[in-house]
C-alpha cells in the first residue's frame, strides 16, 4: 500500500503500550502517533518516544476539540491505558466516531473472562465495549491472557528474583487449571498483525505463546533450572475469602487506588483458578478468534524460552520504571 | 437420529411462543415440552396445548427444586416469555445450567439494538445473555426484526383493518430507513432450523422475511390493493419528544405496565427509525450470523404475500387472544 495507515496509540508508556509501540515500529507498517496526558510529557519515557521521532499528542481527553485535530486523519486508535483510568476512553469515542476512525482498538488485553459479573476491570472495559457497539465504530478486542512476565516461579537459588514482581510461590487449588499466557515483549507483534486484518474487524481476537497449568510452569521451570522448587498451596476456600475481604475493602473505600488493585488482582485469582475462565475453550465460547489460527507463520516466545532468558539474567523486572 | 432432541419451550402461548410451537411442531424433529405458571394451567391457550397431547409443566420459577425436574433430560431450553418478565428468566439459568442443557434459547426475537443504552428491552435481555455467559451455557441469541403483522398500512377502504393494531399510516422521517421483518409465523419455522444447527452455537442470529423501508412496504400494499394510501410524517424531532415523554412517565412510575409498554414502544421508533439499527449491516457488525445464508433452502413468506392473504381477509390479528 502506498501509504502507510496512521495509528494513533494511548497509553504507550505502559507496559502494554510499549510493547505495542514495539510492535508497531518493528512491523514498519505503519505511520505512528501517540496521544499523551499533558501532565506526562516531561516524564523521560515521553521524552524517550518522542526522541525517536514519534509525533506526541499532549491532550487532555477532557478537551474534545483538541482531540478530534489528533484524531483527524487517523486509521486506528489503540488503547492501552491503565486499569485505573479505563473509563477515561468514554470521552474518545464520540471524537473518534466523529472523525471516521476505521477501527478503535479499546483497552482489553487481559484475561478471557465474562462480560460481567466475575472481574471489575472486565465490567468497566464491557462498558466502553457497548458504547463503541452504540456508536457503531468498526473495532477489534485483543485479549492475551496473563503474561509470562508475572507468571513464573522464584526459584531456591533465587536466580530469577530480580526479575519478579512478587518472589512468592503459591500453587492455586491444585495447580491444573490451564491458563492463556502471552510474553510482553509477543503482544505489539501480535497487534501489529491483528489491526490489519479485514478477518478480526467487529471480532474479539485472542493471543497466546502457551496454555500452562501451573504445575506445568514449575514443572519447565525446574526442567530449565534444574532446582526443586518449593511452593505453598491456596485452596479454592482461601482465595475465596482473600476475595472478600478485598471486595469489602474496597467497596468501602473504592477510590483508594491501593484497595481497588488488591482488588482486581484478587478478582484475576478467583477468575484464572476458582472460575478457570481464562482459557481457549471459554474464549472461543465467548466468540473469540483464535491468533495463533490466524497468523500461522508466527511464532511468538515460549514459556521455555522465556525462563531460559531469565535464568541468563537477561529478563526485566515489570513496573519497574515510569 | 434415533431419538429425537427434547426442547423445553417457556412462554408458548404468546405471540412469538405460538409461532415457536406451532414451527417445532411442524418439523416433526423434536420432542417438545412446554412451561406454564401454575397460574396459567386453566387458560384456554394452555389447554389448547395439552390437547394435542404435549407434556406441560406447570412451575413457578421461584421453585428451583421443580425447575430441575422439568429440566432434567432436556436438550434445549427455548424461553419466549413476555416483554414484562425478561428478568425472570435469571431464576433458570442455574437449573438449566445443572441440568447440563446443551442450549438455551433465551428471549430475544425483538429487532438489531446495541447491547446497552438504546433500548430497555435489550438492556434486560444483555443481563440475561451476560448471566448465562458468566455460566458458561451454550446459547443461540435469535432476532427477527419486527414482525409484518406490525408493520402494514391501513387501505382507505378499511379493508385491512380487522387485522391491524392500530390502523393508522404513520411515516417516520423520510421514509426510507429500511427495517428486518419477518412474518410471526415463520419465526417458529427458522427457531426449529437454528436450535438444531452447529453453526450456531454460541452465536447470534438474525432472521428475516424481507427488508424494507416504510415507502416501499407503503408502494407494496398499494400495488397489491390498487389503493392510494395516506399517511402522515413524524419528524425526527417528534419521535424524540415522544420518546422522552414516554421516558419521563416510565421513571416516575417504572412499575406501571402501561408506561413501560408505551415507553419501550417509543424506544423501537426511535431505534427503527432515528437510530436506524434495525438493519442487516448493523446486524452483522454486532456480529450476527444471517438465517437466510444458513438456510437458502428455506424461503420465508415476503411482506406481499402477507399483504395479498390480508386483503383477502385471511390474516390474525396480534396480541386479540389470551
Amino acid at each position: 500500500m502506498a501509504v502507510k495507515p496512521k495509528v494513533l496509540l494511548l497509553g504507550a508508556t505502559g507496559e502494554t503500550g510499549t510493547s505495542i509501540l514495539k510492535g508497531l515500529q518493528e512491523s514498519g507498517n505503519f505511520d505512528i502517533e501517540v496521544l499523551v496526558r499533558p501532565a506526562s510529557m516531561n516524564k523521560p519515557s515521553v521524552q524517550k518516544i518522542q526522541e525517536q521521532g514519534i509525533k506526541t499528542w499532549a491532550i487532555d481527553l477532557n478537551e474534545s476539540s483538541n482531540l478530534i485535530s489528533a484524531l483527524s486523519g487517523v486509521d486506528i486508535l489503540i488503547s492501552a491505558i491503565g486499569p485505573n483510568d479505563l473509563m477515561q476512553q468514554k470521552k474518545l469515542l464520540q471524537a473518534a466516531k466523529s472523525a471516521g476512525i476505521k477501527r478503535i482498538v479499546p483497552c482489553a488485553f487481559i484475561t478471557i473472562a465474562p462480560p460481567q459479573g466475575a472481574m471489575l476491570l472486565r465490567d468497566e472495559k464491557e462498558e466502553v465495549y457497548n458504547d463503541i457497539k452504540f456508536l457503531g465504530i468498526p473495532y477489534t478486542i485483543i485479549d492475551v491472557g496473563y503474561w509470562y512476565q508475572i507468571s513464573f516461579p522464584s526459584l531456591p537459588s533465587g536466580k530469577v528474583d530480580y526479575a519478579s514482581v512478587s518472589p512468592k510461590n503459591i500453587i492455586h487449588d491444585d495447580g491444573t487449571a490451564p491458563n492463556i499466557l502471552t510474553d510482553l515483549r509477543d503482544i505489539g507483534r501480535f497487534v501489529a498483525r491483528i489491526i490489519c486484518d479485514d478477518r478480526t474487524l467487529n471480532k474479539y481476537v485472542y493471543t497466546f505463546g502457551d496454555i500452562l497449568s501451573e504445575n506445568e510452569i514449575y514443572r519447565i521451570a525446574e526442567e530449565v533450572s534444574g532446582e526443586k522448587i518449593e511452593s505453598t498451596q491456596m485452596s479454592i476456600e482461601q482465595i475465596e475469602h482473600g476475595l472478600a475481604q478485598a471486595k469489602s475493602a474496597f467497596s468501602q473505600d473504592p477510590r483508594d487506588p491501593m484497595k481497588r488493585t488488591f482488588f482486581y488482582l484478587s478478582e484475576y485469582q478467583h477468575s484464572k483458578y476458582v472460575r478457570k475462565d481464562n482459557r481457549p475453550e471459554y474464549a472461543e465460547y465467548l466468540g473469540y478468534l483464535n491468533a495463533r489460527s490466524l497468523y500461522p507463520d508466527f511464532t511468538p516466545i515460549s514459556f521455555r524460552e522465556f525462563f531460559v532468558e531469565a535464568l541468563a539474567g537477561k529478563a526485566k523486572k515489570v513496573y519497574a520504571s515510569s
